[in-house]
């Protein structure tokens, strides 16, 4: 028998075991920064294991598992798998439903750190036989930036590795299916909140006043220009505008408004221009109005790059099993998401790939961070054997 | 001594207790449709005095006193005092600041009350030297709408006025000046509230849903045409959008956003078509932007009409007596506030007048609703001779 | 026969002449500026009288006729009447069309000069019976600014003026009917054109261009809060954009767009702060597009401003006469348009009056500056009358 | 010697010849639709050679070349070159300039035709070596919608095709360099013009008026959100507003006015999507503003899609001959501009690729139609070549 199948048969054999540690975290959500039970649970499945453990990893809960290879030199690679939770209330009907109200498995990284766990632990019964090392990075607060694979990385930690990979699920990808993206393929994100300080008063008399929600709603409409007329139209870039908030009655015009957005952009050269572009209509907006302005403007994730050559191996890989334990593989273009994988992709080649979790029978899914969000447990195997087949090429 | 002359006499010797009256009522404010216990001051005081009371008047605690003069046929006038608070947080630093924390005579209501009920007193005790009839109109709910004044005039109690008359002071005019304004004198008034209703979704994903904010935002500018565009130049028009009321984060394309706003006007004439032309930009806005509209647009308190002839006869009277118990009277531009006394000077002949009441040593004094309002008390004695001067002419 | 009664009966002797000239006039309109032949024909009409003649005055082709009283010392009283027409294709189905092809007198300049010489004529043959002294202005180019009145005032030839009337024809008001209105009776008028300097490129690139269409297209609609925020609502105020001069094919960004407009106030206080407020918004168009403008703003014509004692005065006078050679005379709101005619009354008391020139049996008639513009021509004997009327009170 | 041998010879040794043909017709350009001199010169190439001509081929001066091949068997190619100028002033400082004032080859078709004439010459000697058939495409009228190659495809002479072939040279890439792109290289053009009709008038009465003007400046702003919101981030549209035609003067309200704009899009599947949108946005402005607008609306050439694996076999071709007559083959982002070639590519498979043609010791070149723009007339004989070596893969 093969490394490769001892290794798939152990993931075959522990798969309910799986799919009760994802329910059990599915029941138990804990949201970015907050998660202490799960790293606690996380920490309690490895002990005993002959791994070395590190916890309290980064600006929270993080967690770095090392497993040495028995057999030989070979690289060193990190494996990543996410485990907060977000402020959802479950709407999904599901038997094993979140008993933390208002908290919410509802972007799979229940799913993540399950597979994870699973295909961790079958890496050490089976270390005699591969080489190299491997880091299980069970990474906290995803959802919630900073994020917490910023801070994991600056903890030097994953200095030494080669190579990091990840998956995630979506069920808006049929389950059996896994995609790739060479290169870009998750967006880089911007947000900025900016405050317009004018002057109220009595609604019947703007003269007397400076109008910051008439402001404010001039900016929604200019700001529409930086991607229609600022950016490259071949360059994917978002400006949108997630929050007014100037509540009030029927008589008193606004002293300050206040308004929230986000930015996203699939080229790190966009960063900085879009900035540039927000400041100056801000600046245009205080010249035009007479009001004042304050932009809070916070470069976020980064623009997820995936190695190129690395997608390459791993289509070819997985082209190769394609038809056994799942359907197929495809390119696909980016996604509109963000995530903070993306910082271990500035340090490390690598990649981040997408593994169908679509639920039985459904046509439309719920996509993820809806309040009935589910994902077809399916996945999970697909995704350990998926991730084992990946490295295997690297390890073996 | 002539009947003035004795009038004028037993106000003089009440100053000090209408200053009591209102720094009572100035401790003890209530809000619009909640005065019940300034209700029961006001009954309180005329109770034993040879007058008819009616109380609960209209749809809240409105009280009418109805006093009989002794000599003669004569016409019946109507004196309207309003006696709720608002709901504004008090800062004066004055010694009988609100005991009510968050409610505040801060619109001079106190005052008008306590100048009325002394001159009441004055007018009962006198009334075997009077002709006519004289109507004591205690007006709940000036400050809310729909008001109290609408609801006192539909129950028919004033059906008999042939004329009525009010006050309200300003801080803004000096202390000692009366002004008064022919025609229409205080805007008149409508409130919307419009909901726009998209559809919500990721903040990276315009495309998949209707942004709502941004239809708000275009709405915002658009509604600017009202007023610049479609009404007459020589129109006092205002239409002020006073609430932007989309809350949240970064990442949340908002489903629905909520605005709200007031409406100004000086001709009545000018009422429907400013609702029509923003009816029709809310169409607009449904088409152009697929998103649905609801429009929640209420006329709220008419254009206050002054009468011509008796504001040309209260200048007449009080020219005479300008220089003696005050400075001087002259005509004013018409006030940009609403005031639910439009709605006797609907019905009947009248006019509404501004004393002036800007405090001691003061530039500019804080207007009406402000959370720093004072009145200068002196401008009580001058309203009740005030006043007294004007029904004097008419029932002597 | 009282000299009211010969001055009429001169008239009314003439009125067939006065038609005649008008339609001499109508028939031969020059633009302003360009009023040679007109200015000869009334140069030839006094030739021979006993008046002084002054020509040339001013920026072009005023004339001044003065004319001494001969019944002792008196006031010296400016009357005025403009001779320039409009550039103008007349499409008005009358026999003494307009000859010169693209001019017409579309605005009444015919009539006003018309009356003014048959009135002018009678003044100088009964000039023994009145006392003071009376200079006819006839004024070339009111419709073109800077206008003519300006240059003549500038002169000094009128600054022994006691005071200074005028009349303008009306086919919007009934004949017969004569409007007068106090104080501020014409808008002042300020005019300006902004030049938007980007730069261009293929359409399909906007990011390598600087679009200054849309810098345009955005500046319209900030525009609006001039008038709709920033202004009393109180006051009259209009701001137009009149000209967007971007034309174009399907394929280029334009390089630059140039706007012109006018903007319209009751109260020269108003003049200099919408100045202010569209300086400032075009700065901020710089700022917030990044591109160059150019803003060429011109204070035109000042608001018209007639003395109120005076239109106590005329009223009064009017009113005796109303019901003979003319109906009535009312007060009216202030004209939307502009007159040079303010120059004068920035200087000396005086009156603009308005007079009735409704064609018969029209509902709606053709306003001023219309192509199909006319002018009942029973206006013009009334006009004579109406003016000799009121200054016969002076002088006689 | 070779058959690509061979035929390298004959275009090198007629290098000079093409630049003399390139040269002429740079100096006798003719516009879209009127090349009439330009096709008799072509007419003329071809005379006494052993071909079939078919002229006036489409909607105007298009000419077919057949050329049998004489070894046999084998595919049917089309090769094309486009040959009409654009309304330019030549400003570009060459001895050959434009006699032809007005008018200039600034889009390199001059090139194309010269090289393709030369190329063709070559393979019509050469004919009995290769096989199959070859059909040269001469095109006119690919600068003027809509265009040459519609019509063409349309005859149904193209119908026996098997691929299709086409170069275009950009001096914006360096001499020496080929650029491929595979799938949509090329965008898509929409065009429309809108005529939106308020009703005009004095410009100090906006409210009798309906400002057709201030609805095209709002529509400039809404028009802004198709791209930023309705479109999918990832999908490379442009909606450009090239003209907005309302010139006049500064007293007069617009009565309509005309905006005219461009659309790009890289797939077809957004072409009718942004139509809708567009119309919506027209339907809203005209509720919003009570105008009535008039949308001419044209989709234009298609989104230019080359086949996937024709441009994999070229650019293994190309790399071949790299470092050869060229420097070298690289993939490239897709083209800005819009192409006619694209409607072959809906017929046929095959491949339009992009020649670099900067001007020697030039840093920045001026772009196609830029009135000084200039091509490397080392391009021709690299066109020549590449196109043969192209080809020959498929006739050998």
């Amino acid at each position: 028998m093969s490394l490769k199948e001892k290794l798939f048969k152990q993931l075959e054999d522990n798969e309910d075991r799986m799919i009760q540690i994802r329910r059990h975290l599915h029941e138990n959500p804990e949201l970015s920064f907050k998660e202490e039970k799960t790293a606690q649970f996380i920490e309690e499945f490895y002990r005993d294991k002959e791994v070395s453990i590190t916890t309290n990893v980064g600006n929270g809960n993080g967690i770095i598992v090392e497993i040495e290879g028995g057999a030989g030199e070979g690289p060193t690679l990190g494996l990543r798998a996410d485990f907060d939770a977000l402020p959802i209330v479950e709407e999904a009907d599901v038997e094993f439903k979140s008993k933390n109200e208002g908290v919410m498995h509802a972007c799979g990284h229940d799913g993540h750190t399950a597979y994870l766990l699973i295909l961790g632990e079958a890496l050490i019964d089976l270390k005699d036989e591969w080489k190299g090392k491997i880091k299980l990075i069970h990474q906290h607060a995803e959802e919630e930036p900073p994020g917490g694979a910023k801070s994991i990385v600056a903890s030097g930690i994953l200095d030494d590795l080669d190579e990091v990979y990840g998956i995630h699920l979506f069920p808006t990808i049929d389950v059996g299916d896994i995609t790739v993206c060479a290169e870009e393929a998750m967006t880089g994100r911007s947000n900025f909140e900016l405050k317009i300080q004018g002057s109220g008063g009595h609604g019947a008399m703007p003269h007397t006043t400076n109008d910051a929600l008439v402001a404010g709603g001039y900016f929604v409409t200019t700001a529409q220009t930086i991607v229609s007329r600022r950016m490259n139209p071949n360059d994917s870039v978002v400006v949108s505008i997630t929050a007014f908030d100037a509540p009030g009655g029927y008589n008193v015009i606004q002293d300050s408004v206040t308004l929230r957005g986000t930015v996203r952009y699939l080229s790190m050269d966009n960063q900085e221009p879009i900035y540039e572009e927000m400041e100056r209509l801000v600046k245009g907006l205080e010249v035009t109005y007479g009001v004042e302005c304050t932009l809070d403007y916070v470069y976020d994730y980064p623009v997820l790059y995936n190695t190129p050559e690395i997608i390459d191996e791993i289509e070819e890989t997985l082209s190769e099993s394609a038809g056994s334990y799942f359907e197929k593989v495809y390119r696909d273009k980016p996604q509109a998401a963000s995530e903070d994988f993306a910082y271990y992709l500035q340090e490390k080649p690598g990649a981040f790939i997408f593994v169908g979790a679509k639920p039985e029978g459904v046509e439309n899914a719920y996509p993820n961070h809806h309040p009935k969000f589910e994902v077809n447990e399916k996945s999970l195997i697909i995704s350990a054997k998926a991730m084992a087949d990946i490295i295997l090429k690297k390890i073996q």
